[in-house]
């Protein structure tokens, strides 16, 4: 399934070529027949070759789908083809591939740590690069992580920053919480165990940890134990190599924005003409 | 001046907090007044600020803008004050904050990469982040560096892909490219000595050289010295610990992607109570 | 604060009068000035005048926020006021006052409901006109709501139309949502007591009871004494006539489509010209 | 023929279930095959259908349009058939069925009044749920009746708030209008008998009749008999249960804004899963 | 009053540069201050003077009205300054330049027209050039003309094209348009005189006389003596040379396209540097 | 190859026919199959029969092209059919064809520029008509010219009115350009030989001769023969009249706006019934 609908892929190209490759349009070579093929040149769990295929598409040619979002797979694979003439090939090429390498750095990266988190849920943040919510998702979830929160309209997550407006008692700030949103999850974000012991008694249903050690986090879980069910969800510094240590020192879920920043993952581009 | 007018700045806004902060509206403090700061919490090279200033704006509350982008600072830096009701300030806060981290990643990463150049000019490809075309040569240009090119419809570049469709001498084609588009400039991409040296016999006027080596290009610069007025830009793995070596090697101009895999500056935000 | 952006608002006074009303034009009184004010003709929870005075400045005029949305009020109750020319005036006159009953009639029903329940929480479902979630949105909070659910992509909300693609226990269907989304609460809707009691048993946070009596609800809350902290919310046919009946049965939670259906609040406009 | 085009109906979706449905995500269940039917619950004229076809295209599924908008049913008709995996039926179920109930509340109701105004014509307003004018336009077509003028910009209707501005007898008015904008109508708004004599005699093409009783319509039509060729339009709280006394007391069209407000017709949504 | 709002005016902008002026930022000069100022370079009848300030406003330089659209001036007078920074003003330079000098043409050529038609309307067509509606409609207003009908929508105009799936005489057509839209004028296209008694006879509003020459008018003219009320509508092939003769055969309406297509009236624009 | 994407395309279609076509709707033939043909009426360089194409599918009908973009015809010559029912191709008509006639007289404009221009480059500039960048460089290329600049962000034209801002030897501004975008050439506008000997001195690459007659350009090219490499640009008033003298005199490029206010080409529709 695509997650960008036809007017913001249209808005990638026209970006990039609103008024065509000039370079094939100077040559003279636009009604050429070409070919092209995209492979992995790495390892990767592939994301959006679904819109790539799309973006040939509104370029003018026929591409068909090798290998789809989610899919991992190995240096030299397979991930699509497309046949058109050159002035269409040459408008979608780049467009193309720059998403396809920029979405599968984001899912293979998500993947590495959801593999090293052994089964516990891995959520990645809102901290997206700006403009790419959408891509965005897609590609965590290609990854087999999950989202934290797509935006702040329907979920609770109570910062300092809130309760610097607030003068009551931790317990009367759960409770109005959950009588105004009995659907919802209180969750709240601490700095230290003292916090996190406060709130556990306040009776929130999810902490979030931030920037807590394996160690502090082990602490927490055992001041958890006079308070059944709440949840310890583990942010910020989180990545594949400390997920495990993470997991093993208690955390019921982990929330971290390192795909965001992964690198692109290398895609290669072969043309030929159509014989 | 701003680069995203403000439909763009409100759709980021809507992505994230479409219907308002739930948890400032649930808790019951959205008319409470509060101020926050933006600060560097290290170097970096400031950019969209300006935009920063107007998503609190769109958000409900007032902004002044304290750091232009383009401007160097050191941590510890006011970047931009917002005043308001907590309502407002809680629905701009992340989107303003994200907006600059990431902005000034890309900035500060090229502000290095030209510091190392010493002169000799940086462009950047259009291989940014998708979606992000106007954000991104903002930044670049905020830390010193100019764009490659901003799409394929105005300038002539030539690569290995066009030419698979030409079925004639190098300088017919060069002839040919000049008189259909004088006003442009003929780049051509190469990938070897070889390569180079036919283009630049076939009178391009500007070479691309693809992930040559500092070496490759001093033998790349030794050669051009028979064909006057030949620019040599080295293109493909350049980033701020090698951009000296391929100054010193001769090269004309400096391609690179590196700024837009940059990690993002950390910018500290301060929430205080309007007294 | 408002809750569209001034092109949706734009877009409004576009469909509805994009070349200018042709009456004012064609009599030629467009350049005199006037003004009009904006009363209540009945009991009201206001809703949208903040929209409706962005609507007068984009179509020309000046206006005044008198009433701002959340407000009750009794019939005569100023609501706005605008100056300007009548070109202005005419343009913005009728798309600003049924906005405004439109909005306010939502409001009011959702208020009805509000004041009904007696301190429990009501919630609108996402049954909204087509194309306006964001004004329904923010009517339904006017008048003390709050949303169900903005849509379907951040909550978990089990229908019989998703149990039938499953082939497991309620109790593994209810651990695997646990598991992969801990910071959700697990909504499932049931359509009879012995359903209701099946997932109780199978730890649902929430059972959404679809048009059950009151009667029935009652059941449901005594048989929900066996399993603690699960929320029993009362769904389909609930309206300001019923709602205590559905709180007084032992509901938690009304879900209600009722205010989308409400019908508009009167407003008077009247115009004068401006001495 | 659909009345929106993809972008708006995409909004929609995406309104909604911008991110897919979590349920099914979370669930793991939409890869699986699936297949769902809507049918009318009561009689109804149905409206949308083409719109909900295409709603579930771009969902991802394929859908079968069995009744089209204009088209009169009874209970249990069936109106469209959809097949697809889990994803994409959940993802376009709800957004589809609210359209289709909300357009064909809005077609049944309009197309009552007609039914009552045997043959006189029936317009409805422009008094549609902000933004909806094109749904609704499509509704109101498919009942049967007209719409009273799209917008301000392309009919002459003069209100007294019009007239207010104007310092001259209402003969001169008219021949004013009619001089300048010989091609339209001249269409006048009154508030009782006095008026409407007033402005036959000034020469009008048709008097808006605001909230008249039959009975006041019957007067005017016998004032109206001395002059030949005007029109009289019965405008204020007409609906299909006294439609056919405002016809039998002489109105030449019937304006209405009653059907915005029906409530919604009801359409039973069945899934199954596809063998 | 501005006809296109902000969005529509940044895309303009946007279009044209969306990077900024390459040149004022390779040069170095966009901080330095500086003014301009725009004058008519000829006669001309002002228009989109309010969008040129807009323009200006966008581009981050102020900007002051000095001719309203609709404005007769001689050669140098004075219709816009702009002051801010170099870059600013380079950005919105030749756009705002661009765009009032072909909405003057169209605004001058319909004012043309209108003074040679001496009272009798003028109805420009809906033969603007693609996309420029809004634009076009402000420019004929301007120009003292009015719009012939701004889309197919909400008037009735019956072509030949129309009649050819019509198979029953004219005057069952009139009557039958009648009856469904009785607040709209029947207009019909005809082609020579024998077309033109037939439709008056069935009962036409507005006939509409394409390509008749001046004495066909006047023998129409004389034909309709026996159908009281109707109106004839001079269209194809007039222009400001010919429009008084067709006034002077009796025509009650000219409709012409001749406006759209008249030569952009010469605008003068000055820099300065700010002292 | 499309320049306008669906959005753009549909937006030209609901200006003109939001509602569809009334007198259809009206006359109730909406329902009937028609078909129809476009031809040329005259000799003529086509232009958007493929955007032509589109429209009628979007609004309902299939089409067929017959004569692509860029195609010389001469009269009489098939350029599309379509077929479909009649309220679609109603809906259709008017958009499709002034399209065509507009573009079509566009590229048949520069076509003819270009064939006087005998084998020289033939660049329009960005004075086209506002709002229609796409369409018209689309127009501007079946015509066989090219774009002289898409817009300011990526080439360097240097005016008089950037030069107000510069304090320093033209030499020292060519050197300054150079360094800063190498992989552009430095263009200047020039208003006399004096300025374009002193800008030929200083190293420019392109000299845009503002005006100047074909006696100044035979001037300026016999000055030129000192500065190899200098190309000259002949601006302002050239037409297909006087290109060749221009071209004779030494011009190495034409640049023209002439074709921007071409009259449209006459495209003739004619309906008939399906069989």
């Amino acid at each position: 399934m695509r997650c960008l609908p036809d007017p913001q892929l249209q808005k990638l190209l026209d970006d990039d070529t609103g008024g065509g490759d000039l370079t094939t349009h100077a040559l003279g070579i636009g009604a050429q027949r070409g070919r092209l093929r995209f492979q992995s040149r790495q390892l990767m769990t592939v994301c959006c070759t679904e819109e790539a295929v799309r973006l040939f598409e509104l370029a003018g040619a026929r591409a068909t789908l090798l290998a789809p979002s989610g899919t991992s797979v190995i240096a030299g694979a397979p991930l699509l083809d497309a046949v058109g003439d050159a002035a269409s090939l040459h408008r979608g090429w780049k467009t193309a591939q720059i998403l396809v390498e920029w979405a599968s750095g984001i899912a293979s990266a998500a993947s590495a740590i959801v593999a090293a988190a052994n089964g516990v849920a891995v959520a990645c943040t809102r901290k997206n690069v700006p403009g790419t919510k959408a891509l965005s998702t897609k590609a965590v979830r290609a990854g087999g992580a999950t989202m934290h929160r797509l935006g702040l309209s329907e979920t609770l997550l109570v910062f300092a920053e809130h309760r610097l407006f607030l003068h009551e008692e931790p317990a009367a700030t759960v409770a109005r919480l959950k009588r105004a949103e009995p659907e919802k999850k209180v969750v709240v974000e601490v700095a230290n165990l003292d916090e996190a012991r406060l709130w556990m008694a306040a009776g929130a249903d999810v902490l979030q940890l931030e920037k807590f050690s394996p160690e502090q986090i082990a602490a927490c879980r055992l001041a958890s134990a006079d308070f059944s069910g709440v949840l310890l969800a583990a942010a910020g510094g989180i990545h594949a190599g400390n997920a495990a240590d993470y997991v093993a020192a208690g955390a019921d879920l982990l929330v971290t924005s390192a795909p965001y920043t992964a690198p692109p993952r290398d895609v290669q581009v072969t043309f030929g003409s159509a014989a």
